[in-house]
């Protein structure tokens, strides 16, 4: 077998637990490799150069280079000791901490097992429990409807359906958003996500120059208090975006270090060169952007500003938290942010937003889950303009699925396109069906579908600015095949197979097939993403389909078929 | 190349801080590639698609299988994308989180490149300052001295040097401690490690039943305080045995919950299947021992139980914690522990007992640490009885020194034996000089040597108990040229050279090489571990040799010289 592929790392999304007595082990080996089988020999490390156990793996994913075995193992007692033993040809080889070897001394075991010492409950990752079933809707607050007419409306600088620019201000509020919560509601949304609503000056308000002072534009608190409610009453959770990353230059704390300089008591709230001076820039910020200064989290008075702020937001009634540039904050505050705010409020969500590797933040000391970049690119280069292969798409997507804990992966944010990022459908060529295709690939995944506001009617558009178009309310429900679609595909995620974090994905040809088993179902979904149809023939309850017939699939076609596990 | 061998994970032991400017970035390959060049091509996140800075890496291990190529980067802006370029043959590889490819696309690197995205400060893991030099000696109270002849003595039930077992009490106590400071300073030890002190029925004190009133057999809280005063007035620092894990079934708060049941207000401080029965055992306990029921540090109550007393320990004046059984402990409480330890006493010393793969405990959130049993394994493997070729020993050397942060490295304790193990001298078949080599190896390499009493004399043994004879006094000073080599091994860890994370190892037929580097100067160690002699030409000024002369070392011999680097 091939030595060099051989992996394993105890206490990480090799080896991690999933409930108290449960564990989920991997191992990584060359997926050229033809083993005869690759089993767990496992006992309490106090018992283990005494007796093992044995306990079978499968292949759980392979990603073209690598294939992944798996073993979830029940335990008693949760000391777990282990050595993997590997057949091929015949032949035994014994993977331990000493590495792959062809014999391995059971007496001498106690220096070189690997172990998962012992399962303590509160390390386990839990999953927040509403995001099994849940559908995001993100909303660009400016962009997706007014409802306050009486609001001094000066600052409107662009019509509703004018052009807009990155210094349009086009009049969508909270009010706007209460009043279509209905409409959302019948579109199958179960949860929203709103860009940052704080005071700014700015039509996204990424610059925050308040945390805590609802942006008039938008409304004021009692407006976002009652778009809560009104939320919550329709069994809708609101997730807010957290800028902790940086502020506006203008924020009070930062404008008193620009003014007092070493005498203001902020001075080390911030990461500066000397006193900072906004025509030298000498101070760290958001990418070069000298007007949003960055704070500096190592800081522990700013720390407890920023989670008092957190803290603030969970007590209004949000029920979780999206976290703005995520990575450049300190690991050390997440961890402070994360214990205050769980012990506040358990079932808060708190997602990041790190476009990367993410293992070291999902580990259940800091956060749920993450803005899922790694599924997007997939899916743009899967179903966009220029689809790669349907292996490829396979691979990538079996590298994602043993990227994280599995928990971790139930509450990623699956998201085709935001307000950072062109329109899908633009990434698509304008061809509406490869958007439907990929959507059903962003819901099958596991994690939590995110719907960018107008994806439903659809909204088009390139990069920021124009992924930020005014919702097109003359539109809506016009569309009505489109949006049925749209409907049936939310739909989808209320299978209780689709709840969990896992999911096998295979490619065949230019069939693409991912499937979800849970709740004693398995949905399976086959995509054809090449230009050519093919024949489908399948058994088992239709869940969704398009281009679909006569056991035929035509190319941007899907077919949901849900069976009995 | 071998693309199966190719490893690399941002924000792990291959990608972490050093300081707030400065970066260690590792990449894995087979040690059997021959490659041109390996390069790192890094730029800001925000800059990187646009232009790339080159620096080369070098190999700075090779643990036989794979080979470690490092670069040492030093940041002005910390927010760092990047990309590997190998070359072989002229061939040109990329690697990034997209994986091995013969061409990159940099327009589209912001999706696929690997990034550290901010170094903040407060993650950086840092070195406890006191460590650089620090020499250990790890005492087991009741064998090491007796001072005190007026306490109750009842509890002896064998004389100094009669037969032990494991139920022996000899007599050993704090004030015989303070009495050998002295001797200990001579022999230049500047650091004690005591195995615990508190109330205990057994004669090893690690299950607990009082963790703040010291043990009368040992003495009482003012012996302690003058121990640790006596001590410091030496400039020694004094490390004790933490036993959370675990404690008496006769610790006052067990005892309430047996009596009481679910009625006791403790009853879920330990982890029961019901009232605990301790005829049944009912309960989870260290290893089969149902007299040490194990705390439930899931359990928050608990957490602040146990860390207010590891707090009180520091406020008693100790330098440090050891933390028995710290693998089988949650995470969670020892995220808390750190940060409430280091918040009150900052060069407070962390050192987990995990012999294990550690570094999920070593991230700068928990230990700063541990017991170096890996490092034990290849001394005993390749200076005991029947040993390695050197090339084993130097192959598993670089294994352990890339499997942790350089800072853990420097803060390992770094043991031949201990009161868990054979005595060094036994599993060496009694041979003085292999157990000196494997001393100077201990020294040698990263981390803070500890001498476990006795050695210096030296003591023989075989497991527990037979590790933990009383120390023979009669004995002491007696064996002169042997002590004196003992004394010069722990001499060298003076040198600047030996006080950092670093090390190079490398073997040529039997002799296996260590270096150091560090404040101008080169300290290199070269073992003959064969049984033929050996030529060894060297220049420098030599710091220590055993068997060496005329550019001849013999087998178990040693030859440590200095050079400027």
């Amino acid at each position: 077998m091939n030595e060099y592929a051989v992996y394993h790392q105890p206490e990480s999304r090799f080896a991690y637990a999933l409930d108290p007595n449960t564990l989920s082990i991997t191992l990584r080996v060359a997926a050229s490799d033809k083993l005869d089988s690759v089993e767990i020999l496992y006992n309490t490390k106090y018992d283990f150069t005494r007796e093992r156990f044995t306990v079978p793996m499968h292949v759980s994913a392979c990603d073209g280079k690598f294939s992944y075995y798996r073993a979830v193992v029940r335990l008693t007692d949760v000391r777990f000791a282990y050595v993997f033993r590997i057949t091929e040809k015949g032949k035994t080889y014994y993977y331990s901490e000493d590495g792959l070897l062809d014999d391995y001394d059971f007496d001498l075991a106690y220096y070189t097992f690997f172990q998962f010492p012992f399962i303590n409950a509160v390390d386990v990752m839990p999953v927040v429990g509403w995001v099994s079933d849940a559908t995001f809707y993100q909303i660009f607050v400016d962009r997706f409807a007014r409802g306050d007419f009486d609001k001094d409306d000066g600052y409107i600088n662009t019509p509703w359906n004018g052009e807009i620019d990155r210094h349009s201000f086009t009049g969508g509020d909270l009010d706007g958003i209460t009043e279509k919560l209905d409409y959302l509601f019948d579109l199958g949304i179960t949860a929203l996500y709103l860009t940052p609503v704080f005071l700014s000056s700015s039509n996204h308000k990424y610059n925050v120059k308040d945390y805590l002072r609802v942006d008039p534009q938008f409304g004021d608190t009692e407006k976002l208090l009652r778009l809560i409610r009104a939320a919550h009453d329709r069994n809708m959770k609101v997730v807010i975006d957290c800028v902790f990353n940086h502020c506006d230059a203008e924020h009070e704390i930062f404008a008193d270090v620009v003014k007092r300089g070493r005498k203001s008591k902020y001075y080390d709230w911030f990461l500066t060169d000397g006193v900072p001076d906004i025509e030298k820039g000498n101070y760290a910020c958001f990418a070069r952007c000298k007007r949003m200064p960055k704070w500096n989290t190592s800081n522990a008075a700013v720390r407890r500003y920023l989670i008092d702020i957190a803290l603030e937001y969970v007590s209004l009634g949000f029920d979780g938290l999206r976290l703005d540039v995520a990575d450049e904050i300190s690991h050390d505050m997440w961890r402070q942010l994360r214990r205050e705010i769980k012990a506040a409020a358990p079932d808060t969500l708190i997602i990041g937003e790190i476009w990367h590797d993410n293992e070291h933040w999902l580990r259940g000391d800091q956060f749920d889950g993450v803005m899922n970049y790694k599924l997007q690119k997939i899916l743009i280069d899967g179903f966009g303009k220029d689809p790669v292969r349907a292996t490829v798409v396979s691979e990538r997507m079996n590298k994602l699925l043993v990227a994280n804990l599995e928990q971790a992966n139930a509450m990623a944010l699956n998201f085709l396109d935001n307000h950072d990022t062109p329109r899908f459908l633009r990434l698509a060529g304008g061809n509406k069906d490869k958007l439907l295709c990929a959507f059903v690939a962003a819901v099958m995944f596991p994690g939590m579908p995110c719907v960018f506001y107008g994806t439903e009617l659809p909204l088009d558009g390139d990069g920021d600015p124009d992924c930020r178009k005014p919702f097109d309310w003359m539109k809506a429900n016009q569309n009505e095949a489109y949006l049925q679609n749209v409907k049936a595909i939310l739909g989808l995620k209320k299978q209780a197979a689709l709840s969990g974090g896992n999911a096998t994905v295979s490619a065949c040809g230019d069939i693409l097939t991912i499937t979800r088993r849970g709740g004693g179902e398995c949905v399976t979904a086959y995509f054809n993403i090449g230009k050519k149809s093919a024949k489908l023939a399948v058994s088992g309850k239709i869940l969704f389909s398009l281009s679909y017939g006569d056991d035929t699939i035509f190319g941007n076609g899907v077919l949901v078929v849900k069976n009995n596990n």
